[in-house]
């Protein structure tokens, strides 16, 4: 199938990143007086309201129930788990004074809320049979990033933070609710076109306080990879810091177990960045605020008042229908720079109705991810539509994936894998002897960091060696340029 | 119609409503460990998901744009509209520290966002043409409450607060749009049942940086007022201090004019006050997590799996009809201890099916706002559960006019006022000269705080001379012990 041009958008990606965001009117970045903190704009505000839903209903159906803490959290609890500190400490901004005085206490901005929810759980949880219990938020949370920061990808305040928290009576069961967590995040990036890798994190870069994190990467534009979700076991990591104790059916207390994870506002930066092209964004139809905009190209005279009609009529009937529909009436702006604008901002279908459609009876359809242009009798426009969306979802989806696969790859010496990561950058698999060792020096010899092992050790490394020390592979290690 | 007992719920609010708050499972507040700060449950986030969806059906359907704003505001950006800033520098919570180091610029927590908004209009906004422009944001908002803080009602972060911030291209525009917004909240409080008082706030009381300040206000159960929502023209004092200059008609450049206003979890807190009673809450069905909520009644061993299935039967024509319903079906809890712990989180309707019921085909339904019983036929049932949420929302709408109007007296001396304040609270309106010396000494003599005046001056002041100074009354004062 035809698609437009993608030049810009994979040798240019983070200037074609900022360009979006910018023409398409989702994130102004830049112009606020606070580094690495932006605003959302009404359009991307519509689409970041749409894909909260979507991680609402996954939730919610799952049995997770939401509630918000306080942003706000004092030293001392956020000091109480020790790795859990260190891996945070240096990110933290603390609130100081307050009223024209200095704090008692120093207070946190969240960096993330397993500390606060696992205080109020001491409180909220006293029983196995109220396990497993499922909250989440979704809130801002922030962190004093040193790297170059990047709007919605690298951020110091991040605003939308999906975390979920879990509370287990056993190791065994939150390690089944990793496993749910997964299936989750599936969904999700499914039903968005997000093509993923999922690995299990190295034990030297996992998040501060768990027993082990399992990451969602994906590949951007520009063949570096982005984490966009992690899914943590924790262990009884921090109830035993904050002393949270459950009765057992024994009657005898213990330690529960928890797991933790998280999706943020990359999940909207990876949608727009994914599916785009030199043109600008292409939405998926389920998260696109406007899913077709009527651009009514402008007639004679004569024709002006049955033209408007009709032009109702079909923005009417497709209102009806259930479709989000914008009829762009602009009179001082010619439809060609009509075409242009929305297509930077992603809309799926465009409907041209000029005189040529009054009379014949039609409309104009042009599909946004392939330029196509399909000319459809009114009696079956609704029926088209559908179709013609369903089918933009689905060739979206496929085409994310296609590109994913493309970039990853297998290689079994150093050599070969530095030569590929800097000729394309992508995803490399190396046979691993799986220690931490040969996993540290291999990030520098490739020149790459690690994002994790595939979950289960993959067949085609049996009978490989360990490229560092030779001894035999017992898994594999995927390197990558991450953002 | 018969009332379940409102004693506690007069006489002993303030713990009353702790109570409520707990016993309903919906905001946990006094054990995190920052002061003013709590956390939304479960059930009570559901409520709160629900006014949050009502507001901003209201606010799109008019045209408003729904943004984020980053939380910190810089120093420099808070203090650029000087009255402003005086009026909520003893109020501000400072990050001074992030990342180990001392930042360079103080950054405060948004305690409201007209100043971020309107340094990023400079940016937005250029010709008249684009006016009126209408943005809202729902976010925490940060204040250093000194007096007591009191869940939901006087808090240091504040969780649900809506701000909506407008610009025009008159004085007379902006004017409108206050009107527009008062409009908007009549909406919102209706639906909920909520009834209010419209004032105009006094002059040495309205909002820091408004030319004027709308304010609603109600009534709760031990007589004090609550605000509940306000609404400013902000004139052209924040757009001439950030500079914003848009294009007229005429080509010559201005500096807009601005509104903003805002409504809070208070609308949450007084929803749930408002229509209490001795038993707990009593929700407006439009906001109930659940409509209705069936308690199985047990039968003997010989009925059990009919009365089970019959059960099911009903909540599934329920559940298909669109209402939210639960069927508690815990077995080591009695349906006495069931139908005390969903009264007091307010479920409008509970419908209990016993052996009785499944012999007759019947449900039994009981209205949580006046516990009447009514025994429906099931093929009568969705029916007469669908008139009665209505009748329910309705008879909680009424009820709560008639208490607040019952609480709002006139007095044409100070005694009077004094005598009426003291012996029940609520609002006392006394006619006034309008000069704020006297108004000042209304409430220092009538030991209450002004609420404002109404928006038009009433026809009962005509005649009447002002309490203090013995001038002609031009309109009322309304004064009253408030939140």
């Amino acid at each position: 199938m035809a698609q437009p041009p993608r030049e810009r958008w994979r040798s240019d990606f983070p200037r074609w990143f900022d360009w979006v965001l910018e023409v398409a009117e989702i994130y102004d970045y830049g112009r606020y007086p606070v580094k690495g903190m932006g605003v959302w704009l009404p359009y991307g505000f519509q689409i970041r309201r749409r894909v909260v839903e979507l991680i609402r209903e996954l939730l919610d159906s799952t049995g997770h129930e939401e509630v918000l803490l306080p942003l706000l959290i004092p030293e001392h609890l956020l000091r109480r788990e020790a790795e859990h500190i260190k891996g945070f400490e240096a990110e933290v901004f603390w609130v100081t004074r307050a009223g024209g005085e200095d704090l008692d206490v120093k207070l946190a901005l969240r960096p993330t809320s397993e500390t606060s929810i696992t205080f109020m759980e001491s409180y909220w949880i006293k029983s196995y049979k109220e396990l497993p219990k499922k909250y989440y938020q979704i809130v801002s949370i922030f962190r004093y990033e040193t790297k170059a920061t990047r709007p919605m990808i690298r951020l110091r305040e991040v605003t939308t933070f999906k975390e979920a928290h879990t509370v287990h009576d056993s190791f065994e069961d939150a390690d089944r609710q990793v496993g749910e967590a997964i299936e989750i995040y599936k969904r999700l990036f499914d039903e968005l076109g997000i093509p993923y890798i999922i690995s299990r994190r190295p034990e030297w870069d996992k998040f501060a306080g768990a027993v082990y994190t399992v990451a969602f990467d994906t590949v951007m534009p520009d063949g570096r990879t982005l984490q966009i979700g992690t899914a943590h076991h924790l262990g009884q990591n921090f109830t035993i810091a904050f002393d949270v104790k459950i009765q057992l059916p024994d009657e005898s207390l213990d330690y529960p177990w928890q797991t933790s994870y998280g999706v943020s506002d990359r999940v909207i930066a990876t949608l727009i960045s994914i599916h785009g092209d030199d043109r600008g964004a292409v939405l998926p139809p389920n998260v696109a605020p406007i899913q077709v905009v009527i651009v009514p190209i402008p007639v004679e005279e004569g024709l002006r008042e049955r033209h408007r009609r009709y032009v109702e009529e079909v923005e009417g009937e497709l209102r009806r229908a259930g479709f989000r529909v914008k009829t762009d009436w602009r009179e001082d702006v010619r439809p060609g720079r009509k075409f242009y604008e929305w297509e930077a901002k992603g809309v799926p279908l465009r409907a041209e109705i000029g005189a040529r459609e009054v009379e014949a009876g039609t409309v104009l359809l042009v599909r946004r991810d392939t330029l196509e242009k399909v000319v459809v009798e009114r009696g079956r426009l609704v029926e088209e539509v559908r179709r013609l969306l369903s089918d933009i979802a689905e060739n979206l989806r496929r085409r994310a994936w296609e590109w994913l696969r493309s970039m990853v790859s297998r290689a079994e010496s150093v050599e070969e894998a530095r030569r590929v990561l800097s000729e394309r950058r992508g995803v490399v698999e190396l046979p691993w002897c799986g220690r931490e060792r040969c996993g540290l020096q291999l990030e520098e010899l490739v020149d790459a960091k690690v994002l994790g092992s595939p979950l289960r050790p993959p067949e085609w490394v049996r009978g490989k060696r360990c490229p560092v020390c030779g001894a035999p592979a017992v898994t594999a290690l995927r390197l990558a340029k991450q953002y």
